[in-house]
This record gives C-alpha cells, structure tokens and sequence, in this order.
C-alpha cells in the first residue's frame, strides 16, 4: 500500500488554522512545513502532494477568514523540504491551461535534479474560472479544450524531459567534451498549442524524470490518466465507486501499451481518529466549531461550480445544481453525498469543509484501517493520499495508524530505494 | 561599496569547467552549489547573482563544449541556498518577454517570503532570439517592443507584490479573522500586454518586497532603470565610460521623484589577479588553454547579435558588425575594445570569452583593489559584480580581495542586516 500526504501545514479542515493547538501562521511558516515533512519521512511516506490554484476568490467575507489566502510558491515549498530530507516524494501541482510547457518542464525537471530524483508534477487544468483574471486571457476556456491542451502540454513536457539520454554528459575535461551531442534529442514539436524546439537545459535526474500525476475524474481525465499518468488522485468516499473506478481506468491502460501496475490510484481519505468511537466522534464536532458559516456555503458553492448557495435556507434541502465547466468530478460526488444522506446544506458543508469531497471515515485506528484494507485488498485503491484535518492530527496517523498497517504487513517498515520512483514501484524511462 | 558575487558554479571563463581545480560537473552540482554560497556569505558578499537565458544554441560544436547545457533553474538554485545561509541576497534572473506576470511576482515572492527578506529579480527581456523557438510565439519580438512590454511587466508584478499592507495578515484564532481586507489591495491591472486582477496570493516578506535589477545600457534600458531598478548591472570596461554611465542614470533619477541613492549602479568586473602581476599574467594566459576555438568564435558571434564570425581570419582583424535588435550595450563594448586596442578575432575572443564583455584587469590583489577604489571614489560604480574567472579563483577574492578592501574601510566587515534592503541601504516600500 503506497501512502501520500496531502500536505496542508494547518489540516485539511477549512478552519483548522484556528485549532488551538496549531502553528501561528502555520500555511506560510517553514518550521512548521519542515517539521511536517520531517515527521512524515520518518514515518515512510511515499511523498509529499501540494494542490495549488492561482484563483481568484471574490467572496471577501470568505477570503478573510480562512488561510489559503497567503500561499507560497509549491516548488518553492518543495525545494526548500528537499534539503531537510532525504527520501520522500515531493509533488507539486501547476496548471497546463496558464503556463508555457518549457518554463513547466523545466522547474520541475530542476527540482527532480537537486532534490535526488523525488519530483512528480499534478497536472491540473483549472478549475476555477477565476484564474483566468490573472492571466490576460480573456475567458477561462471550457472543460474539452483545457483537457486538448493539457493532453499536448503533458507530451511536450515529457519530450523535453527526455531531450538528454541518461549518459549524454560527459564532463570530460580532457577532450573538452562536455555533452555527447548524439545522446542530445532536439524535440521540435509543432501542434496545435505548442511549438517547441528544445532541448530542455537541464540533465536527467537520480529517477530519470518526475513522476506524473493527475486527478480527472471526467472522461477526458481518465483518458489523459489512462495515457500519461502515474499516479492518480481520486475523490470517492464509497468502495463500490472506487472499484469502479479503478476497474475503468485499469481496464484504458492496455490500449496505450502500458501495464496495469503502472498506475497507481491513490483516493484522498480524511479520516478523524481516536483511541475510541466516541473520542473520533468528539474531534469531529470540535472541528464544526472552528467554522464559520459564511466560510462553509462559501467553499461549498465554489465545489459546486460556483453555484450560489447564500440564499437558501441553512437548514434545507441542496437545490438542484446544474453541471458546470468547472472540476466535475468533486462536483458530482458532493451533489450524490447530499442526496444519498439526505443532508441539508448546513450539514453537507459541515462534512464538505472537512474532507472537501474526500472520503472521512470516523472512527477508531482500527476501523479506520480496516476499511483502508479493505479497499485495498478489493482493488479500490493501490494506496492512499493521507489528508489529516487538523494540525493535531498528523501523529495520530504516524503513530498509531501506519503502525497498525505496518503490524499487517499492508505498509512498509524501510524506504524501499533512494528516489521516488523506486520506492512507489514505477519504472524509470 | 557594495559586492554582488555573479554566481557561475564553474567561473566565468566559459572554459573554466576544464580548470584542474574545478569540481566535475560544478554547474549542476548542489554541493558545489552550497559552498560557493557558505564561502561568499563567510566574505559578507550582498548577494549572489545568477544570469539566466532558455535560448536554443544551434551551434553544436559550440554547445557540446560548455558546461551550460545543463542549468537549473535559477529559482530552484536560490531556495536550496536559502536554507544553507542566513544573510546573503538571492538574485535572479528572469525575462519578462516569455512569461506571465503573476507566475513571475509569485514565485519571486516566495524565494523573498521563505528566505526572510532577501530575494531579487534581474528583469531581462530575452536578447537572444533562439528563445522565441521554446515559446510557441513566432517571431522574437523586437527591442522596443519588448521593452514596452517589461515597463507594463515590472508594474504589474511591483503592483502584486504590494496586494497586502505588511499588517494585513491578522491569523486572529479567536475572532476566526486571518486576513484584513481592508489592508487588502485588489490591483485590476488593465493595460496593453496584460489585464490582472490579483490580489497575489503571498504574504510581505522581512523586506517586503523583492528587489529588483537590471542590465539594459539601451536608451529603453536606461529609462526603465531610472523608473524602476534598485540596482543597475552594467558591463563597463574604462573608468570614462562608467562614469558617464553613472551620472547619466543617476541624473534621469528626479524626473521619476527618486533620490541619487535609491539606485546602486554596479558594473560587473572579472579581474584575474595574482600575489604578483606575472602570477596574475601567468594564470590569464592559463584560461586560453582551456579553450577550444570553435568556442571562442561561435560565443564571440553571439555576443555580436549573431554575426557569424567562422568564415572570417582567426588572426585577421575584426570587420564590420551591424547593430541588431539584441542586447546593445554588450554589442558596442565589444567592438569599441576591438577598434581601441587593435585586436585580432582571437585576440578579441580570448578576451570576450573570459570577462564576456565586462571589465577585466589582469594585476596584484592590491592592483586591483586600487582600480575598484578609483572606480568608487569617482562615481563610476556604487559597487561591483564579482566574477570569478575560474572555480579556483574564489578564495583569492575572499581571503584577498575583500581583506585588502576592509583594511581601506571600503567594504563592511559585518552584515548591516538581516535582509537584503537592508544591506544594500535600500529603503523598505
């Protein structure tokens, strides 16, 4: 079982900044992303994953309360925690649809060089449409023409990451040689998006090149997974869901000659713990505590499209809610939530804010990692993107839960090599 | 006066990677990397100064013989080093011809927030064209229309970087309030390249803001100089020159309500120096050795806006060079060195390829402190930009160089500060 976490320095929970028990400022502070990082080395995750948005939020009355609103640079992050450790993953997210796919390639390539070969790049498409106000675009492009450029993005990456063979430097003072320009492959690509000569100015990496991930869960998502990802992130809170999942997108891979074990499908899970029942079910109402209302319609009418939600009634039914060109996937998970638990909206948002339309188990150590096996073992799931809801709540999965999953030889006791690719199992290019 | 190192992890002789006492590989090397960092900061250097290009070198004789094929980011390069130093500035460079500037302002603020205060930006427009060819753009655009865009540029990124009062961030626990919109500042930038609405997404950082650079010696150069840059990078190889240079920019300096010493001019200088002048002669000589000549001819030509120099007599004098839409000022101070000293193509490329264009004198360490003296005390530089001709070259100018500047009380003997303003007595936005 691999295991990823979803690195957010004050808890996935929207107002978990407010914990009394997390960092001052903990989303800008360094100590607070080294000791993270640090701690869950130490604990054998398999990497570290940033999100990432450039959007807009125009909803000041949410803006001001939560603290996604002073977010470093991801490689920036990255870069600084790959000199405070030695073996863990570190994925950043950037976007295809408002950067130029050298300048991508490149940062990321950079960092994959100096930090021994543990990069991986989330390609998103942007969901938000208010991205586009930063970008001098004009309009935010619909949902089939960000994933067209994507597809072209990820393959001009990929073919400037590839631009040297692994041995093209020779660095030989002698001859004065210092690349052997035959091990050198101009890339010339010419498509619809993109022109591109290349080569990309950087070596290959301890693990060759990042790895890729993705988290479409549409059908364009799954395709372009299904060609060029490695890892998938997914948002399913129900096991019959996330097989189905997993069968889909396993079952696409043999149409572009790729091998079902190289893909990985790591679902988010935000689940709140305790020694028992009812201490998990305790940390679960305190954390409805550190929310504001204003906040929860706020983020939920935002993964929902942008669908304005502040006036209907708190305690009533989700309204019917158009599909959007927004991210679909999170969209439609949260409406069938609401339907099938027949939720009002101040409950959806209260169990929404919390996972943001991951899976949250509550329960105890025990539970909670029976069930991880259990999705584990029915293929549902190759591993898992750990998301703790509150600062607190990382030791709780360092110390008790992967234990219990060692002690069950589901997870493993040493890193398995030195870079990324090794210790997920995926092969290098 | 003030030190920036230009950081060239195999020196500035584009054969240096050859030098006996160069580390293999330096310039991709993070070992390599930290000490020269360690070293320069235990010297109380300002800063250190990374140049930058993505242009496309099609000549592959030349591009097989130096060591700047692989090149990592230069972002990447300055956040490891932020967390091996504690008080140098981290500059570097980025063009704003092919990129955006909300990525841009981001990523620099990020470098500046995680280092405590001491990141810069070197604006560059792209001098050479090769670098049209990775950006899907066409034709590279031409001097004065790229110049109009980074007027707009370095507004827009300036305009982000100011979004928030320093104040503005609350993270009040109890009142739920993390930022104060009302020390918020929304930019809705709409001009002729870009429309940004903002706010930046990063914090104000111990200095508050990056500083930024620039090099251009262009009429455009100069006037984007005055309107906007902290410190001015020039390449000036006589003492009349600098000081016209000098007083020129600094006299352009009311017109945009700025004080003589809100600007440092610092022109850079490549000295070879030795405990003797025929050490000094010696190791000069050295540096020809490790040059092949289709090196010296093919960066000669580019330095010369692509002239092509193959077919012309190596020991023939130099002939007429058209100005292009390139970097001028380079241009200009190599052919007026060529015309003024009478030198023939090799000659002049064994003097280019070494200071490349920037003031080079050969002498004693106490020679050579006297010209950089005269130099200050003249007004014709605020400082200079060290570089280092060889790796092995560094130690003469820490245990030195700068010993012999101290004793004279030019240069500190402690950091000012904690940050980069503040060393440099810049003022605080």
């Amino acid at each position: 079982m691999k295991l990823g976490l979803f690195f957010e320095p004050s808890g996935r929970h929207i107002g978990a900044w407010r914990h009394p028990d997390a960092a001052h400022a903990g989303a800008t502070s360094s100590e607070n992303f080294i000791r993270i990082a640090r701690k869950a080395e130490a604990s054998l995750f398999d990497f570290l994953f940033i999100a990432d948005t450039n959007n807009v939020w125009e909803d000041l009355e949410y803006y001001s309360r939560v603290d996604r609103t002073g977010v470093i640079d991801p490689l920036v992050i990255l870069t600084l925690l790959s000199q405070h450790t030695s073996r863990i993953g570190l994925i950043a997210t950037a976007s295809t649809t408002y950067t130029q796919p050298f300048h991508l390639a490149r940062s990321f390539a950079s960092l994959d060089y100096v930090s021994g070969g543990r990069a991986g790049w989330n390609v998103v498409t942007s969901m938000f449409e208010g991205e586009a106000k930063n970008f001098s675009g004009g309009a935010h492009p619909v949902h089939a023409d960000r994933y067209r450029r994507a597809e072209e993005f990820v393959d001009v990456v990929r073919g400037l990451w590839r631009s040297f063979e692994v041995d093209a430097f020779l660095c030989d003072k002698e001859s004065g040689l210092y690349i052997d320009v035959e091990k050198m492959h101009v890339l010339n690509h010419v498509g619809e998006f993109f022109s591109v000569r290349g080569p990309l100015n950087v070596p290959r990496s301890a693990q060759s090149e990042p790895i890729i991930v993705q988290a479409g869960s549409s059908e364009p998502g799954k395709n372009l997974s299904a060609r060029t990802a490695e890892v998938v992130f997914t948002a399913t809170q129900k096991m019959e869901n996330a097989i189905e999942f997993y069968s889909d997108l396993k079952s696409r891979l043999p149409k572009f000659g790729r091998a079902e074990d190289s893909l990985l499908v790591m679902p988010g899970i935000s689940p709140i713990m305790g020694a028992t029942e009812s201490e998990a079910r305790e940390k679960y109402e305190q954390l409805h505590e550190l929310l504001h209302p204003a906040v929860g319609i706020s983020l939920l009418s935002t993964l929902l499209g942008g669908f304005d939600l502040s006036s209907y009634p708190l305690d009533g039914p989700l309204p019917d809610i158009p599909e959007t060109e927004g991210g679909k996937g999170r969209q439609s998970v949260i409406v069938q939530q609401a339907r099938r638990e027949n939720l009002t909206i101040r409950e959806l948002y209260q169990k929404t804010v919390c996972g943001r339309g991951h899976w949250q188990p509550v329960g105890t150590y025990t539970q909670v990692a029976d069930m991880m096996e259990e999705w584990f073992v029915n293929h549902a799931a190759d591993g898992f993107n750990i998301m703790p809801p509150a600062p607190p709540d990382l030791p709780d999965f360092c110390d008790h839960l992967i234990p219990e999953l060692q002690r069950r030889g589901l997870f493993r006791t040493a890193y398995e090599g030195t870079n990324l690719r090794e210790n997920l199992g995926l092969s290098v290019f």
